[in-house]
């Protein structure tokens, strides 16, 4: 079975680049592609990954094509974020979670966010080599950052390529993010659960954490709890658990619990599963879970207008052309801020006219 | 001296109102606006924040202008905000912080934002009376919440209202809201400092701040650290100080300090004024200050280009038509939501061209 899997691996990484002059000509109908992601080929799943992220208007009426043929078959799986700063060990933490879980008998796909490389990521097999172990086994998919470009890029292809993993079977979604700016909330309004991973330290070491990540965790993990850091690790347990006290949870009825682990030897992490699983029960039966869901969805409608009314706007020829003189007038206090977007806004619209 | 700010009150509250029909008529022009309030007319004052917060195109254009002229005058007050729940006790903290202030020898004004209450929210009168001593003071101005009902349309107004009361000379805007939903955010987006009102209490009690809050505040004041109160206010005071440790700070280069008080006895009030003027000192010397100010404005300029896309968007005819039907389907899982948006957005571009 694992020469099966390393297989599909070396066709997705070696053969595929190789081929990727004739393969890129074979164009796939609709149909290729959704009978490719229902029937679980892996090399279809990329491709209609690949679709989806891809920039070109032909390519998005095909995606969107696909995308709803696949809907109905979305939505049945657990989508789970995992944030931390760099070095917090997020990607020691998916590969002993998700090999267990694969242990289990959950299909898992892993998908990363992270449009801060979009400049400086490393290829698919740095990903991939990231999390060896996970990437060997058979029920498992990992796909790194899509190379959108603007955070919204990145978020609209976040969210269609997890509807794609769930309508190929995948039971749990891993989404892993880096704290830069906007993206843990970005990453929040995707998933039904949002894991904070942390580092034993204690006041202005763990200044890092962005401002109101806390809030938005429905679990903090204090990783790296082995050996001479068991102590701090406790301690610092116990700070977080006194500063979510001031805090409202994150979801409507869980109280958000503070552990620790090591995701290297794998100690406590069955916690997070466990308290995954809880949180799974409580929020079914009171109702957040759906309406976390269906207000996801909406939001997301609400995400994609402002998007696209602002990219409109700023890519506009004429407001392209006078922005930065515009900004540099009001920074220097020259211009007042109304009068300014009033002259942004008249080209905009006049130029439409 | 107090019989003719006394009367000053009695013009702005009773004979105005009385004189409203002759009044409204006996149009002012731009100079007339700009040489009212820079010669501290608090009428006029009155009246051009009035046209500020008109909604008629026609008043648009003549307060842009006004603001225009007024513009180079403004930006030399301190900018406080102070946000609380509701009984945290912001009004009797703002009267005695606000008359200490007079009897130093500045002008304050207060203004209040708080979109919430554009239904609900009393009379001026209401506001006035809430504030009786401090409204009875002649350096002082007290202006409601305006009526521009969304809160960008609040926004942009008590920007405008801002820089009119600096152009009329004031020290130090006082600007009051409560805690609903982005409303502190806003707030905190235009003041130089932003305050935190608590009340004595612990755990479950203060579940009710806002997420996020907490990390936007440059100080936390414990309010009703009075008799029976004065220890929890302490325990309290300590645990916020815990809480903080794990927040990156508001404001670089300042430690968020907590304060506890008696707004109604006055006794720990001069704390805050206190931290106010080191904050001032030490943000001015590393920048800060301006650096605040300055992205402040160009932030202000980008929030009124989004606001008025999306205005324009929401409120065009078959974007309104089709909305409701389509969220409902967003919520009914019968339609993608990236199909949703672009049938909404087709609506919008396609009667466009």
């Amino acid at each position: 079975m694992i020469l099966k899997v390393e297989f599909t691996i070396i066709l997705d990484l070696v053969i595929m680049p190789l081929m990727s002059e004739s393969r890129k000509r074979e164009d796939l109908s609709v149909d290729d592609y959704v009978r490719g992601v229902r029937s679980d080929s892996r090399t279809i799943l990329a491709r209609t990954i690949t679709l989806i992220e891809s920039n070109s208007p032909e390519h998005y009426k095909k995606a969107q094509s696909v995308l709803k043929m696949l809907y109905p078959y979305s939505g049945n799986s657990l989508r789970v974020g995992i944030t931390g700063m760099p070095g917090s060990g997020k990607s020691t933490l998916i590969e002993t979670l998700g090999c267990d879980l694969i242990e289990q008998g959950f299909k898992v796909a892993v998908l990363t966010v992270d449009p801060s490389s979009v400049l400086t990521r490393g290829s698919i097999l740095g990903d991939k080599t990231r999390m060896e172990k996970l990437s060997r086994r058979k029920g498992c998919f990992i796909r790194p950052s899509p190379s959108g470009g603007t955070l919204g890029g990145v978020t609209r292809k976040s969210r269609e390529t997890i509807l794609v993993c769930e309508a190929a079977g995948f039971d749990i979604i891993l989404i892993e993010t880096v704290g830069v700016g906007q993206n843990e909330i970005t990453v929040r309004s995707m998933v039904d659960f949002f894991l904070l991973l942390l580092i034993p330290g204690a006041g202005d070491e763990l200044q890092g954490i962005k401002r109101g990540v806390m809030e938005i965790a429905d679990a903090l993990l204090i990783n790296k709890a082995e050996g001479d850091h068991k102590q701090r690790a406790l301690q610092t347990k116990h700070e977080y658990e006194l500063a979510l006290k001031h805090l409202a949870p994150a979801t409507r009825g869980w109280n958000t619990p503070v552990y620790t682990c090591s995701a290297q030897t794998g100690e406590g992490v069955s916690n997070i599963w466990d308290a995954i699983n809880r949180f799974q029960q409580i929020t079914r039966k009171n109702g957040m879970f759906d309406e976390r869901r269906k207000n996801q969805n909406l939001d997301w409608v609400f995400a994609l207008i402002d998007h696209y009314l602002k990219d409109n706007f700023f890519s506009h020829e004429e407001v392209q052309k006078a922005l930065a003189k515009i900004k540099e007038d009001v920074l220097s206090d020259s211009i007042l801020p109304t009068a300014a977007a009033d002259q942004l806004l008249n080209l905009f619209f006049h130029q439409k006219k």
